[in-house]
Protein backbone atom coordinates (compact mmCIF):
# COMPACT_ATOMS: atom_id res chain seq x y z
CA UNK A 1 0.00 0.00 0.00
CA UNK A 2 1.12 3.72 -0.60
CA UNK A 3 0.25 6.96 0.56
CA UNK A 4 -2.76 9.07 -1.13
CA UNK A 5 -2.91 12.87 -0.38
CA UNK A 6 -6.10 14.46 -0.92
CA UNK A 7 -6.48 17.86 -2.08
CA UNK A 8 -9.33 19.88 -1.72
CA UNK A 9 -10.69 22.49 -4.37
CA UNK A 10 -13.15 24.57 -4.04
CA UNK A 11 -14.87 25.54 -7.81
CA UNK A 12 -15.31 29.02 -8.16
CA UNK A 13 -17.23 31.23 -10.95
CA UNK A 14 -13.92 32.64 -12.41
CA UNK A 15 -12.65 28.87 -13.10
CA UNK A 16 -16.05 28.21 -15.64
CA UNK A 17 -16.16 29.48 -18.90
CA UNK A 18 -19.18 30.18 -20.84
CA UNK A 19 -20.65 27.15 -21.04
CA UNK A 20 -20.75 27.11 -17.31
CA UNK A 21 -18.36 24.06 -16.87
CA UNK A 22 -14.81 24.09 -15.41
CA UNK A 23 -12.63 24.88 -18.24
CA UNK A 24 -10.11 22.53 -18.30
CA UNK A 25 -7.17 24.19 -17.97
CA UNK A 26 -7.92 24.92 -14.16
CA UNK A 27 -8.28 20.63 -13.80
CA UNK A 28 -4.21 20.79 -14.41
CA UNK A 29 -3.38 23.98 -12.32
CA UNK A 30 -5.50 22.08 -9.18
CA UNK A 31 -3.26 18.81 -10.15
CA UNK A 32 -0.17 20.93 -10.12
CA UNK A 33 -1.30 22.71 -7.20
CA UNK A 34 -1.78 18.81 -5.70
CA UNK A 35 1.18 16.95 -6.89
CA UNK A 36 3.59 19.64 -4.76
CA UNK A 37 1.04 19.25 -1.91
CA UNK A 38 1.53 15.54 -1.91
CA UNK A 39 4.98 16.15 -1.21
CA UNK A 40 4.68 18.96 0.87
CA UNK A 41 2.45 17.27 2.95
CA UNK A 42 5.64 14.41 3.15
CA UNK A 43 7.94 16.95 4.37
CA UNK A 44 9.49 18.05 1.53
CA UNK A 45 9.76 21.94 1.70
CA UNK A 46 9.18 24.34 -0.96
CA UNK A 47 11.86 23.89 -4.14
CA UNK A 48 13.68 27.40 -3.55
CA UNK A 49 14.93 25.81 0.07
CA UNK A 50 15.82 22.89 -1.60
CA UNK A 51 17.55 24.29 -4.69
CA UNK A 52 20.91 25.89 -3.19
CA UNK A 53 21.25 22.16 -1.53
CA UNK A 54 20.30 19.98 -4.79
CA UNK A 55 19.45 21.88 -7.46
CA UNK A 56 16.00 20.48 -7.76
CA UNK A 57 13.65 23.78 -9.15
CA UNK A 58 10.47 21.37 -9.35
CA UNK A 59 8.97 18.16 -10.68
CA UNK A 60 8.16 19.54 -14.45
CA UNK A 61 5.92 17.30 -16.62
CA UNK A 62 6.83 14.96 -19.61
CA UNK A 63 3.95 13.19 -19.94
CA UNK A 64 0.20 13.14 -19.19
CA UNK A 65 -2.39 11.23 -20.38
CA UNK A 66 -6.07 12.44 -19.02
CA UNK A 67 -9.88 11.54 -19.36
CA UNK A 68 -12.89 13.88 -18.48
CA UNK A 69 -15.79 12.06 -17.43
CA UNK A 70 -17.89 14.48 -15.63
CA UNK A 71 -18.52 18.11 -15.54
CA UNK A 72 -18.45 20.60 -12.39
CA UNK A 73 -19.37 24.14 -12.02
CA UNK A 74 -18.79 26.98 -9.53
CA UNK A 75 -20.39 26.20 -5.97
CA UNK A 76 -18.68 22.41 -6.18
CA UNK A 77 -16.50 20.52 -3.77
CA UNK A 78 -13.65 19.06 -5.19
CA UNK A 79 -11.20 16.67 -3.78
CA UNK A 80 -8.04 15.82 -5.81
CA UNK A 81 -6.60 12.23 -4.86
CA UNK A 82 -2.86 12.03 -5.77
CA UNK A 83 -0.65 9.22 -5.48
CA UNK A 84 2.76 8.04 -7.25
CA UNK A 85 2.53 4.53 -9.13
CA UNK A 86 5.47 3.97 -9.68
CA UNK A 87 9.24 5.49 -8.44
CA UNK A 88 11.84 5.37 -11.64
CA UNK A 89 15.45 6.16 -11.67
CA UNK A 90 15.24 9.63 -12.63
CA UNK A 91 11.15 10.18 -13.31
CA UNK A 92 8.04 9.44 -11.23
CA UNK A 93 4.50 8.27 -12.81
CA UNK A 94 1.37 9.78 -10.32
CA UNK A 95 -2.05 9.61 -10.72
CA UNK A 96 -4.63 11.89 -9.49
CA UNK A 97 -8.40 11.40 -9.35
CA UNK A 98 -10.47 14.37 -9.08
CA UNK A 99 -13.90 13.61 -7.23
CA UNK A 100 -17.30 15.20 -6.39
CA UNK A 101 -18.10 13.04 -3.28
CA UNK A 102 -18.18 9.90 -5.16
CA UNK A 103 -18.54 10.90 -8.74
CA UNK A 104 -14.92 10.37 -10.76
CA UNK A 105 -14.78 13.42 -12.38
CA UNK A 106 -11.18 13.43 -14.08
CA UNK A 107 -8.24 11.03 -13.90
CA UNK A 108 -4.80 12.01 -14.76
CA UNK A 109 -1.73 9.85 -15.02
CA UNK A 110 1.77 11.87 -15.54
CA UNK A 111 5.21 11.11 -16.19
CA UNK A 112 7.18 13.91 -14.23
CA UNK A 113 11.22 14.59 -13.25
CA UNK A 114 12.87 16.38 -10.60
CA UNK A 115 14.56 19.11 -12.73
CA UNK A 116 17.60 20.69 -12.13
CA UNK A 117 18.99 24.08 -14.40
CA UNK A 118 21.65 22.96 -16.56
CA UNK A 119 23.02 27.19 -16.42
CA UNK A 120 21.53 30.25 -15.91
CA UNK A 121 19.11 29.74 -19.41
CA UNK A 122 15.78 28.98 -18.03
CA UNK A 123 15.34 27.10 -21.26
CA UNK A 124 17.50 24.10 -20.58
CA UNK A 125 16.69 22.50 -17.52
CA UNK A 126 17.62 18.56 -16.93
CA UNK A 127 16.09 15.53 -14.91
CA UNK A 128 18.28 14.21 -12.03
CA UNK A 129 18.23 11.40 -9.57
CA UNK A 130 15.19 11.12 -7.89
CA UNK A 131 16.03 12.35 -4.75
CA UNK A 132 16.68 9.27 -2.06
CA UNK A 133 15.12 10.90 1.06
CA UNK A 134 12.20 12.33 -0.87
CA UNK A 135 11.40 8.76 -2.08
CA UNK A 136 11.77 7.56 1.42
CA UNK A 137 9.85 10.28 2.88
CA UNK A 138 6.90 9.08 0.32
CA UNK A 139 7.07 6.14 -0.65
CA UNK A 140 5.74 2.65 0.34
CA UNK A 141 6.59 3.42 3.87
CA UNK A 142 5.11 7.10 4.13
CA UNK A 143 1.58 5.31 4.10
CA UNK A 144 2.58 4.62 7.99
CA UNK A 145 3.96 8.16 8.43
CA UNK A 146 0.85 9.60 7.33
CA UNK A 147 -1.22 7.42 9.23
CA UNK A 148 0.89 8.29 12.38
CA UNK A 149 0.17 11.75 12.15
CA UNK B 1 -4.15 16.50 -46.90
CA UNK B 2 -6.05 18.61 -44.71
CA UNK B 3 -6.31 21.83 -43.04
CA UNK B 4 -3.48 22.83 -40.66
CA UNK B 5 -4.37 25.84 -38.63
CA UNK B 6 -1.51 28.08 -36.20
CA UNK B 7 -1.85 30.40 -33.90
CA UNK B 8 0.01 32.84 -32.20
CA UNK B 9 1.57 32.66 -28.59
CA UNK B 10 3.60 35.39 -27.10
CA UNK B 11 4.81 34.26 -24.08
CA UNK B 12 4.64 36.49 -21.18
CA UNK B 13 6.60 37.18 -17.40
CA UNK B 14 2.95 35.93 -15.95
CA UNK B 15 2.94 32.54 -17.27
CA UNK B 16 5.93 31.43 -15.63
CA UNK B 17 6.13 30.07 -12.27
CA UNK B 18 9.61 30.20 -10.05
CA UNK B 19 11.51 27.58 -11.65
CA UNK B 20 11.35 30.54 -14.82
CA UNK B 21 9.88 28.23 -16.80
CA UNK B 22 5.96 27.89 -18.73
CA UNK B 23 3.55 26.87 -15.83
CA UNK B 24 2.27 23.84 -17.61
CA UNK B 25 -1.46 24.37 -17.77
CA UNK B 26 -1.05 27.82 -19.80
CA UNK B 27 -0.29 25.32 -22.25
CA UNK B 28 -3.67 24.51 -22.16
CA UNK B 29 -4.97 27.48 -22.26
CA UNK B 30 -3.27 28.21 -25.07
CA UNK B 31 -4.36 24.84 -26.97
CA UNK B 32 -7.53 25.55 -25.86
CA UNK B 33 -7.72 28.94 -27.83
CA UNK B 34 -5.84 27.19 -30.60
CA UNK B 35 -8.77 24.49 -30.94
CA UNK B 36 -11.78 27.49 -31.29
CA UNK B 37 -9.44 29.80 -33.70
CA UNK B 38 -9.13 26.80 -36.12
CA UNK B 39 -12.94 26.71 -36.13
CA UNK B 40 -13.65 30.19 -36.06
CA UNK B 41 -10.69 30.24 -39.25
CA UNK B 42 -13.51 28.06 -40.79
CA UNK B 43 -16.30 30.51 -40.60
CA UNK B 44 -17.76 28.59 -37.41
CA UNK B 45 -19.26 31.39 -35.48
CA UNK B 46 -18.87 31.97 -31.61
CA UNK B 47 -20.85 28.96 -29.46
CA UNK B 48 -22.93 31.88 -28.11
CA UNK B 49 -24.03 32.25 -31.86
CA UNK B 50 -24.47 29.05 -32.86
CA UNK B 51 -25.99 27.52 -29.35
CA UNK B 52 -30.05 28.90 -30.07
CA UNK B 53 -30.24 26.83 -33.88
CA UNK B 54 -28.25 23.89 -32.79
CA UNK B 55 -27.96 23.58 -28.79
CA UNK B 56 -24.04 23.32 -29.65
CA UNK B 57 -22.27 25.07 -26.15
CA UNK B 58 -18.55 23.98 -26.87
CA UNK B 59 -16.17 21.39 -27.40
CA UNK B 60 -14.77 19.77 -24.37
CA UNK B 61 -12.22 17.37 -23.63
CA UNK B 62 -13.37 14.00 -23.30
CA UNK B 63 -9.36 12.66 -23.34
CA UNK B 64 -6.04 14.21 -24.05
CA UNK B 65 -2.82 12.89 -24.41
CA UNK B 66 0.29 15.36 -24.03
CA UNK B 67 4.45 15.18 -24.21
CA UNK B 68 6.60 17.93 -23.01
CA UNK B 69 9.68 18.00 -24.87
CA UNK B 70 11.20 21.35 -24.19
CA UNK B 71 10.51 24.14 -21.63
CA UNK B 72 9.74 27.82 -22.90
CA UNK B 73 10.23 31.24 -20.81
CA UNK B 74 9.15 34.67 -21.27
CA UNK B 75 9.69 36.57 -24.46
CA UNK B 76 9.35 33.41 -26.16
CA UNK B 77 7.47 33.50 -29.61
CA UNK B 78 5.20 30.27 -30.22
CA UNK B 79 3.06 28.34 -32.87
CA UNK B 80 0.61 26.03 -32.08
CA UNK B 81 -0.04 24.06 -35.27
CA UNK B 82 -3.47 22.16 -35.11
CA UNK B 83 -5.38 20.17 -37.38
CA UNK B 84 -8.08 17.11 -36.95
CA UNK B 85 -6.65 13.98 -37.38
CA UNK B 86 -10.09 11.96 -37.30
CA UNK B 87 -13.70 12.99 -37.60
CA UNK B 88 -16.01 10.86 -35.69
CA UNK B 89 -19.94 10.48 -35.26
CA UNK B 90 -19.45 12.13 -31.93
CA UNK B 91 -16.22 13.32 -31.50
CA UNK B 92 -13.16 14.36 -33.16
CA UNK B 93 -9.16 13.67 -32.40
CA UNK B 94 -7.37 16.59 -32.94
CA UNK B 95 -3.76 17.62 -32.61
CA UNK B 96 -1.88 20.32 -31.01
CA UNK B 97 1.84 20.89 -31.98
CA UNK B 98 3.45 23.55 -30.02
CA UNK B 99 6.48 25.35 -31.70
CA UNK B 100 9.36 27.91 -31.30
CA UNK B 101 10.54 28.15 -34.89
CA UNK B 102 11.64 25.08 -35.28
CA UNK B 103 12.15 23.53 -32.40
CA UNK B 104 8.89 20.74 -31.39
CA UNK B 105 8.04 21.75 -27.72
CA UNK B 106 4.70 20.19 -26.85
CA UNK B 107 2.75 17.66 -28.78
CA UNK B 108 -0.85 16.62 -27.74
CA UNK B 109 -3.48 14.45 -28.91
CA UNK B 110 -7.22 15.42 -27.44
CA UNK B 111 -10.76 13.60 -27.90
CA UNK B 112 -13.59 16.39 -28.09
CA UNK B 113 -17.31 16.32 -28.20
CA UNK B 114 -19.60 19.14 -29.96
CA UNK B 115 -21.34 19.38 -26.73
CA UNK B 116 -25.10 20.80 -25.60
CA UNK B 117 -27.00 20.87 -22.92
CA UNK B 118 -29.06 18.21 -21.27
CA UNK B 119 -31.64 20.66 -19.37
CA UNK B 120 -30.71 23.87 -17.31
CA UNK B 121 -28.26 22.61 -15.31
CA UNK B 122 -24.74 22.66 -16.52
CA UNK B 123 -23.38 19.44 -14.53
CA UNK B 124 -25.22 17.65 -17.42
CA UNK B 125 -24.15 17.97 -21.04
CA UNK B 126 -24.45 15.45 -24.02
CA UNK B 127 -22.31 14.72 -26.97
CA UNK B 128 -24.27 15.44 -30.06
CA UNK B 129 -23.25 14.25 -33.37
CA UNK B 130 -20.70 16.56 -35.28
CA UNK B 131 -22.52 18.97 -36.96
CA UNK B 132 -22.26 18.19 -41.04
CA UNK B 133 -21.72 21.94 -42.03
CA UNK B 134 -19.19 21.94 -39.36
CA UNK B 135 -17.23 19.05 -40.22
CA UNK B 136 -18.08 20.37 -44.58
CA UNK B 137 -16.17 23.73 -43.38
CA UNK B 138 -13.17 22.47 -41.34
CA UNK B 139 -12.20 18.89 -42.74
CA UNK B 140 -10.61 17.30 -45.98
CA UNK B 141 -11.92 19.72 -48.70
CA UNK B 142 -11.02 23.18 -46.11
CA UNK B 143 -7.44 23.06 -47.40
CA UNK B 144 -8.33 24.80 -50.56
CA UNK B 145 -10.94 27.01 -49.15
CA UNK B 146 -7.71 28.11 -46.70
CA UNK B 147 -5.67 28.66 -49.38
CA UNK B 148 -7.74 30.65 -51.20
CA UNK B 149 -8.31 33.10 -49.05
CA UNK C 1 -21.76 46.67 12.81
CA UNK C 2 -22.18 44.20 9.54
CA UNK C 3 -20.79 40.86 8.16
CA UNK C 4 -17.21 40.09 7.64
CA UNK C 5 -17.03 36.83 5.13
CA UNK C 6 -13.47 35.11 5.64
CA UNK C 7 -12.24 33.42 2.68
CA UNK C 8 -9.33 30.93 3.04
CA UNK C 9 -6.75 30.66 0.17
CA UNK C 10 -3.44 28.31 -0.01
CA UNK C 11 -1.07 29.92 -2.13
CA UNK C 12 0.49 27.66 -4.51
CA UNK C 13 3.78 27.22 -6.98
CA UNK C 14 1.44 27.87 -10.34
CA UNK C 15 0.13 31.54 -8.69
CA UNK C 16 3.46 32.99 -8.18
CA UNK C 17 5.63 33.97 -11.05
CA UNK C 18 9.66 34.13 -11.73
CA UNK C 19 10.27 36.47 -9.05
CA UNK C 20 8.85 33.72 -6.70
CA UNK C 21 6.02 35.83 -5.38
CA UNK C 22 2.44 35.60 -6.19
CA UNK C 23 1.69 36.84 -9.80
CA UNK C 24 -0.57 39.74 -8.87
CA UNK C 25 -3.84 39.05 -11.29
CA UNK C 26 -4.25 35.75 -8.73
CA UNK C 27 -5.05 38.37 -5.52
CA UNK C 28 -7.76 39.31 -7.91
CA UNK C 29 -8.96 36.01 -8.52
CA UNK C 30 -9.47 35.40 -5.10
CA UNK C 31 -10.89 38.73 -4.72
CA UNK C 32 -13.57 37.35 -7.27
CA UNK C 33 -13.91 34.46 -5.37
CA UNK C 34 -14.12 35.70 -2.13
CA UNK C 35 -17.29 38.07 -3.36
CA UNK C 36 -18.94 35.65 -4.98
CA UNK C 37 -18.63 33.36 -1.65
CA UNK C 38 -19.79 36.66 0.66
CA UNK C 39 -23.24 36.18 -0.88
CA UNK C 40 -23.18 32.25 -0.99
CA UNK C 41 -22.57 32.42 2.59
CA UNK C 42 -25.54 35.05 3.16
CA UNK C 43 -27.87 32.23 1.16
CA UNK C 44 -27.71 33.64 -2.61
CA UNK C 45 -27.92 30.70 -4.61
CA UNK C 46 -25.55 30.74 -8.19
CA UNK C 47 -26.51 33.36 -10.29
CA UNK C 48 -27.30 30.63 -13.04
CA UNK C 49 -30.26 29.71 -10.76
CA UNK C 50 -31.19 33.40 -9.98
CA UNK C 51 -31.12 34.57 -13.79
CA UNK C 52 -34.52 32.50 -14.72
CA UNK C 53 -35.96 35.18 -12.22
CA UNK C 54 -34.27 38.07 -11.68
CA UNK C 55 -32.19 38.11 -15.02
CA UNK C 56 -29.22 39.02 -12.40
CA UNK C 57 -26.22 37.34 -14.21
CA UNK C 58 -23.57 38.46 -11.84
CA UNK C 59 -21.74 41.64 -10.01
CA UNK C 60 -19.50 42.60 -12.19
CA UNK C 61 -16.78 45.44 -11.36
CA UNK C 62 -16.95 48.93 -12.25
CA UNK C 63 -14.28 50.10 -10.43
CA UNK C 64 -11.46 49.13 -7.83
CA UNK C 65 -8.73 50.23 -6.20
CA UNK C 66 -6.12 48.15 -4.22
CA UNK C 67 -2.62 48.65 -2.24
CA UNK C 68 -0.19 45.90 -2.20
CA UNK C 69 1.53 46.03 0.73
CA UNK C 70 3.54 42.66 1.26
CA UNK C 71 4.33 39.86 -1.19
CA UNK C 72 3.36 36.28 -0.45
CA UNK C 73 5.09 33.19 -1.70
CA UNK C 74 3.95 29.08 -2.20
CA UNK C 75 2.92 27.62 0.63
CA UNK C 76 1.44 30.53 2.36
CA UNK C 77 -1.79 30.52 3.70
CA UNK C 78 -4.12 33.69 3.15
CA UNK C 79 -7.11 34.88 4.01
CA UNK C 80 -9.23 37.49 2.80
CA UNK C 81 -11.97 39.34 4.79
CA UNK C 82 -15.03 40.74 2.69
CA UNK C 83 -17.75 43.30 3.45
CA UNK C 84 -19.64 45.85 2.31
CA UNK C 85 -19.18 49.16 3.20
CA UNK C 86 -22.18 50.92 1.22
CA UNK C 87 -24.75 49.69 -0.43
CA UNK C 88 -26.38 52.10 -3.27
CA UNK C 89 -29.38 51.86 -5.19
CA UNK C 90 -27.79 50.11 -8.12
CA UNK C 91 -24.24 49.56 -6.68
CA UNK C 92 -22.27 48.48 -3.67
CA UNK C 93 -19.33 49.24 -2.42
CA UNK C 94 -16.87 45.92 -1.31
CA UNK C 95 -13.39 46.00 0.69
CA UNK C 96 -11.47 43.13 0.54
CA UNK C 97 -8.35 42.69 3.37
CA UNK C 98 -5.87 39.97 2.18
CA UNK C 99 -4.17 38.53 5.65
CA UNK C 100 -1.59 36.43 6.33
CA UNK C 101 -2.28 35.81 9.47
CA UNK C 102 -1.90 39.22 11.51
CA UNK C 103 -0.16 40.93 8.20
CA UNK C 104 -2.06 42.70 5.89
CA UNK C 105 -0.75 41.86 2.60
CA UNK C 106 -3.79 43.55 0.22
CA UNK C 107 -6.03 45.90 0.76
CA UNK C 108 -8.82 46.69 -2.22
CA UNK C 109 -11.78 48.75 -2.40
CA UNK C 110 -14.45 48.08 -5.10
CA UNK C 111 -17.80 49.08 -6.65
CA UNK C 112 -19.90 46.44 -8.12
CA UNK C 113 -23.31 46.35 -9.96
CA UNK C 114 -25.79 44.12 -10.13
CA UNK C 115 -25.91 43.02 -13.88
CA UNK C 116 -28.30 41.60 -16.42
CA UNK C 117 -28.61 41.55 -19.78
CA UNK C 118 -29.15 44.07 -22.26
CA UNK C 119 -30.52 41.27 -25.13
CA UNK C 120 -28.56 38.25 -26.42
CA UNK C 121 -25.34 40.02 -26.76
CA UNK C 122 -22.64 39.87 -24.05
CA UNK C 123 -21.18 43.13 -24.98
CA UNK C 124 -24.52 44.62 -23.35
CA UNK C 125 -25.11 44.88 -20.17
CA UNK C 126 -26.58 47.17 -17.68
CA UNK C 127 -27.18 47.42 -13.92
CA UNK C 128 -30.13 46.81 -12.23
CA UNK C 129 -31.45 47.98 -8.78
CA UNK C 130 -29.61 46.19 -5.93
CA UNK C 131 -31.93 43.09 -5.23
CA UNK C 132 -33.84 43.77 -1.92
CA UNK C 133 -33.66 39.90 -0.80
CA UNK C 134 -30.09 40.26 -1.14
CA UNK C 135 -29.74 43.03 0.73
CA UNK C 136 -31.80 41.85 3.43
CA UNK C 137 -29.55 38.71 3.10
CA UNK C 138 -26.29 40.44 3.08
CA UNK C 139 -27.02 43.50 4.73
CA UNK C 140 -26.90 45.22 8.31
CA UNK C 141 -29.07 42.42 9.97
CA UNK C 142 -26.73 39.60 8.75
CA UNK C 143 -24.62 39.71 11.80
CA UNK C 144 -26.82 38.34 13.98
CA UNK C 145 -27.40 35.82 11.31
CA UNK C 146 -23.94 34.93 10.67
CA UNK C 147 -23.28 34.62 14.50
CA UNK C 148 -25.66 31.90 15.47
CA UNK C 149 -25.04 29.59 12.44
CA UNK D 1 5.28 63.62 -25.62
CA UNK D 2 6.16 60.70 -24.90
CA UNK D 3 6.64 57.04 -25.76
CA UNK D 4 3.11 55.12 -25.82
CA UNK D 5 3.53 50.83 -26.61
CA UNK D 6 0.62 49.15 -27.58
CA UNK D 7 -0.03 45.47 -27.07
CA UNK D 8 -2.80 43.45 -29.05
CA UNK D 9 -5.09 40.99 -27.26
CA UNK D 10 -7.35 38.45 -28.75
CA UNK D 11 -10.04 37.41 -25.96
CA UNK D 12 -10.58 33.86 -25.86
CA UNK D 13 -13.59 31.64 -24.89
CA UNK D 14 -11.72 30.49 -21.46
CA UNK D 15 -10.91 34.39 -20.68
CA UNK D 16 -14.66 34.72 -20.56
CA UNK D 17 -16.90 33.46 -17.08
CA UNK D 18 -20.17 31.78 -17.34
CA UNK D 19 -21.99 35.80 -18.04
CA UNK D 20 -20.07 35.41 -21.68
CA UNK D 21 -18.19 38.66 -20.55
CA UNK D 22 -14.19 38.40 -19.84
CA UNK D 23 -13.18 37.44 -16.05
CA UNK D 24 -11.89 41.07 -14.96
CA UNK D 25 -8.46 39.26 -13.43
CA UNK D 26 -7.34 38.36 -17.21
CA UNK D 27 -7.48 42.62 -17.76
CA UNK D 28 -4.29 42.40 -14.40
CA UNK D 29 -3.23 39.84 -17.14
CA UNK D 30 -3.06 41.68 -20.01
CA UNK D 31 -1.48 44.48 -18.30
CA UNK D 32 0.71 43.05 -16.70
CA UNK D 33 1.54 41.86 -20.24
CA UNK D 34 1.62 44.92 -21.71
CA UNK D 35 3.90 46.56 -18.69
CA UNK D 36 6.89 44.35 -19.40
CA UNK D 37 6.34 44.67 -23.37
CA UNK D 38 7.07 48.10 -23.07
CA UNK D 39 9.93 48.03 -21.68
CA UNK D 40 10.81 45.11 -23.69
CA UNK D 41 10.11 47.47 -26.86
CA UNK D 42 12.61 49.90 -25.65
CA UNK D 43 15.24 47.23 -24.97
CA UNK D 44 15.79 46.27 -21.43
CA UNK D 45 15.98 42.57 -21.64
CA UNK D 46 14.38 40.31 -19.46
CA UNK D 47 14.33 40.24 -15.46
CA UNK D 48 15.93 37.84 -15.16
CA UNK D 49 19.52 38.51 -17.64
CA UNK D 50 19.03 41.68 -15.59
CA UNK D 51 19.29 40.37 -11.63
CA UNK D 52 22.88 39.38 -11.65
CA UNK D 53 24.09 42.97 -12.66
CA UNK D 54 21.50 44.98 -11.40
CA UNK D 55 19.64 42.63 -8.65
CA UNK D 56 16.15 43.88 -10.49
CA UNK D 57 13.67 41.02 -10.31
CA UNK D 58 10.51 42.91 -11.92
CA UNK D 59 8.52 45.94 -11.22
CA UNK D 60 5.64 44.37 -8.85
CA UNK D 61 2.52 47.01 -8.02
CA UNK D 62 2.27 48.72 -4.90
CA UNK D 63 -0.89 50.57 -6.00
CA UNK D 64 -3.45 50.05 -8.88
CA UNK D 65 -7.11 51.87 -9.26
CA UNK D 66 -9.27 50.73 -12.39
CA UNK D 67 -12.33 51.55 -14.17
CA UNK D 68 -14.26 49.41 -15.87
CA UNK D 69 -16.47 50.95 -18.76
CA UNK D 70 -17.54 48.32 -21.12
CA UNK D 71 -17.61 44.46 -21.41
CA UNK D 72 -15.56 42.11 -23.87
CA UNK D 73 -16.13 38.41 -25.04
CA UNK D 74 -14.40 35.74 -26.92
CA UNK D 75 -13.56 37.24 -31.11
CA UNK D 76 -12.97 40.53 -29.90
CA UNK D 77 -9.45 42.10 -30.84
CA UNK D 78 -8.00 44.06 -28.07
CA UNK D 79 -5.75 46.68 -27.69
CA UNK D 80 -3.49 47.89 -24.67
CA UNK D 81 -1.54 51.36 -24.74
CA UNK D 82 0.73 52.17 -21.94
CA UNK D 83 2.68 54.67 -21.29
CA UNK D 84 4.90 56.01 -18.01
CA UNK D 85 3.11 59.15 -16.70
CA UNK D 86 5.54 60.32 -14.00
CA UNK D 87 8.89 58.79 -13.39
CA UNK D 88 9.87 58.88 -9.34
CA UNK D 89 13.21 58.37 -8.05
CA UNK D 90 12.18 54.62 -6.38
CA UNK D 91 8.82 54.47 -8.72
CA UNK D 92 6.34 54.92 -11.17
CA UNK D 93 3.06 55.64 -12.69
CA UNK D 94 2.05 53.66 -15.18
CA UNK D 95 -1.41 53.99 -17.56
CA UNK D 96 -3.18 51.35 -19.34
CA UNK D 97 -5.96 52.09 -21.59
CA UNK D 98 -7.52 48.58 -23.27
CA UNK D 99 -9.37 49.16 -26.15
CA UNK D 100 -11.79 47.86 -29.06
CA UNK D 101 -11.16 49.92 -31.66
CA UNK D 102 -12.09 53.11 -30.52
CA UNK D 103 -13.85 52.33 -27.79
CA UNK D 104 -12.30 52.06 -24.32
CA UNK D 105 -13.20 49.05 -22.08
CA UNK D 106 -11.22 49.70 -18.99
CA UNK D 107 -9.22 52.34 -17.92
CA UNK D 108 -5.72 51.40 -15.10
CA UNK D 109 -3.58 53.88 -13.52
CA UNK D 110 -0.75 51.62 -11.34
CA UNK D 111 2.27 52.67 -9.61
CA UNK D 112 4.87 50.24 -9.59
CA UNK D 113 8.36 49.89 -8.14
CA UNK D 114 11.93 48.21 -9.54
CA UNK D 115 11.94 45.51 -7.02
CA UNK D 116 15.50 43.61 -5.74
CA UNK D 117 15.75 40.57 -3.55
CA UNK D 118 16.36 41.38 0.20
CA UNK D 119 17.43 38.43 0.86
CA UNK D 120 17.11 34.56 -0.06
CA UNK D 121 13.44 34.86 1.25
CA UNK D 122 11.16 35.35 -1.47
CA UNK D 123 9.00 37.26 1.03
CA UNK D 124 10.99 40.36 1.68
CA UNK D 125 11.65 42.57 -1.66
CA UNK D 126 13.08 46.07 -1.62
CA UNK D 127 12.26 49.28 -3.82
CA UNK D 128 15.64 50.53 -5.75
CA UNK D 129 16.15 53.55 -7.53
CA UNK D 130 14.86 53.28 -11.02
CA UNK D 131 18.22 52.42 -12.97
CA UNK D 132 19.13 55.58 -14.80
CA UNK D 133 19.50 53.47 -18.34
CA UNK D 134 16.03 52.18 -18.40
CA UNK D 135 14.53 56.01 -17.60
CA UNK D 136 16.70 56.92 -20.39
CA UNK D 137 15.69 54.26 -23.18
CA UNK D 138 11.57 54.57 -22.41
CA UNK D 139 11.34 57.90 -21.11
CA UNK D 140 10.72 61.24 -22.85
CA UNK D 141 13.22 60.68 -25.23
CA UNK D 142 12.08 57.26 -26.32
CA UNK D 143 9.06 58.32 -28.61
CA UNK D 144 11.85 59.36 -31.35
CA UNK D 145 13.28 55.58 -31.15
CA UNK D 146 10.17 54.32 -31.30
CA UNK D 147 9.09 56.39 -34.59
CA UNK D 148 12.37 55.52 -35.87
CA UNK D 149 12.27 52.13 -35.71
Amino acid sequence: MHYVHTYAVSVEFGDCDPAQIVHFPNYYRWIDAASRNFFARCGVPPWRELEPATGVIGTPLVDTHARFLRTASYGDRLEVDTEVLEWRRKSFVMRHRIRRGDVLLVECEEVRIFAARAGADPHVIRAVPVPADIRARCGEGAVEQDAAS
